[in-house]
């Protein structure tokens, strides 16, 4: 067999293929159908790349350490895993995947790895900041279902990184900011005071950053604000907005940029007039996002 | 689209398809071309997985708990992730493809989590028990090179569990049992006295246990003596010997068993004289293990 030739032998192909089959054979018996065609999948996907790039040892080796430092990185406020699944573009497809049935409806992003279920409560038309820095945003925009009629009183989770790029957990104190829930009003409109978002690295101290400096990748991910969007009888909206023109648009760490998700945030100077009439004292920005939320299954 | 047909329409799975395609092109840069093999090919795999199974957010959410829990059960004495890899045949599969080329060598198999490097050397014909429970067994051989040539002072490492089922390191005290290092004679010759291997359960108490259960599988080993052999010159031997006639041969937790592994125990009536004059008490068991070692790469 030459050097560069990866392929098995036929007959050492035949033992490694008789493994495989062995491996899911012994998941014959599992009660759940599902799980038995999961793990089956599982086993025969994760042999056939094995057998492929014919894993070394050493490499075997490295693949234990790796796991085994992302687990031990991981704790309440920190998730290297789902930063794993997301720079391997495992969370997108998984989206990509359960989103297949929702065509008219607002497409669905990242969940990322910085919600918090606690936020405090605004008005519409409050402020989220709550001390976070950062140019003022004016977002606005409205909910409806895919028949077009608004819905009232949606939740409407939201969270962005500060302009040091960085989220409230990450400063390890005990502060809130960047982060609100609002409800949509009658017609199903809703706005709020945040922060123009701004580009940010993803954790990237732990395996995961490592891994993506071995392989010459930047950790930084487009600009963005997140939102979660929830009403009776409707589908749960995980998603951002990015900002048209950032550069980072085309190499998103996590692979989360949809064209439609990319919206227009128009620069104003200082000094122009504000919607609510809120005295800004240098320059702001504004958008727009009106979310369509799918039926519940 | 048919509720049974998983695959996905066209248009859908060319959005898959792009995203899969995005994320492997993110590797191009990576400066190792060996890295940037592996990881391109883990990611057309792991989407790969996603899409046939269409992988809900559900299952997704489940799979990231699985290896959080995996990584904090993981410490210095319980390396869950090692037990994932080898209930998935992942293991097993990793010797196979490192081994073949090493045709008429003494076969491998899984090192398993309870190798320790400070176990206590004895002479040839020692014993390895320390304490640890069960019937005596002699287990003699040779350590010879593919050549037919005897290695001596090969370093022979064995552990094994106790009539229990357990490794010393699993009773939580400080005790060393059932474990030693030996060198081979002039005719490469060793021998020891150890304890009849017996069948026990890989650790099951975590999230590894958890799966085997719902799975309908058992976690019960094959009975085994393991080895890890190591000469100047020669490739490394790690691999155990099995029991004709046990009846978990067929159905090893982690695929261990190789016929060529599989060793005669002969169980001798109380009273039997040893091979070394020893005295004992009861009935005793011995066998024989002949290893060939490759030469190093
Ligand atoms: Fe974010
Ligand atoms: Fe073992």
């Amino acid at each position: 067999m030459a050097e560069d030739d990866h392929a098995a032998a036929p007959e050492q192909a035949a033992r490694e293929q008789d493994l495989t089959d062995r491996v899911v054979a012994s998941f014959d018996r599992a009660g759940d159908e599902r799980l038995k065609t999961v793990m089956q999948a599982l086993t025969r996907h994760l042999h056939a790349f094995l057998r492929e790039v014919r894993l070394t040892e050493d490499e075997w080796n490295k693949g234990i350490e790796f796991l085994t430092a992302a687990g031990h990185i991981t704790d309440d406020r920190r998730q290297e895993f789902i930063l794993l699944s997301d720079v391997l573009g495992a969370s997108m497809q998984t989206i990509a995947i359960n989103n297949e049935a929702y065509g008219s409806a607002t497409e669905a992003t990242v969940f990322g790895p910085f919600f918090m279920d606690d936020a405090p409560r605004i008005e519409n038309g409050g402020d989220i900041a709550g001390g976070a820095t950062g140019q003022p945003c004016w977002v606005e925009g409205t909910v409806t279902d895919t028949s077009g009629r608004p819905v009232r009183g949606a939740r409407i989770e939201v969270w962005e990184a500060d302009e040091d790029g960085f989220y409230d957990v990450q400063y390890g104190d005990e502060r809130t900011a960047g982060r609100a829930h609002l409800y949509s009003d009658d017609d199903g409109g809703y706005r709020f005071w945040g922060i123009t978002p701004t580009p940010y690295p993803i954790p990237h101290d732990g395996p995961v950053g490592a891994l993506l400096a071995a392989t010459g990748r930047s950790p930084l991910r487009a600009a963005h604000l997140h939102f979660m969007v929830t009403a009776p009888g409707l589908r749960t909206l995980v998603t951002h907005i990015f900002v048209r023109g950032d550069e980072l648009l085309a190499s998103d760490s996590v692979f989360g940029v949809k064209d439609s998700l990319v919206m227009d945030f128009e620069e104003l100077p200082a000094g122009t007039p504000t919607p609510d009439g809120r005295a800004v004292a240098g320059t702001w920005s504004r958008t727009r996002f009106d979310m369509v939320l799918a039926p519940r299954e």
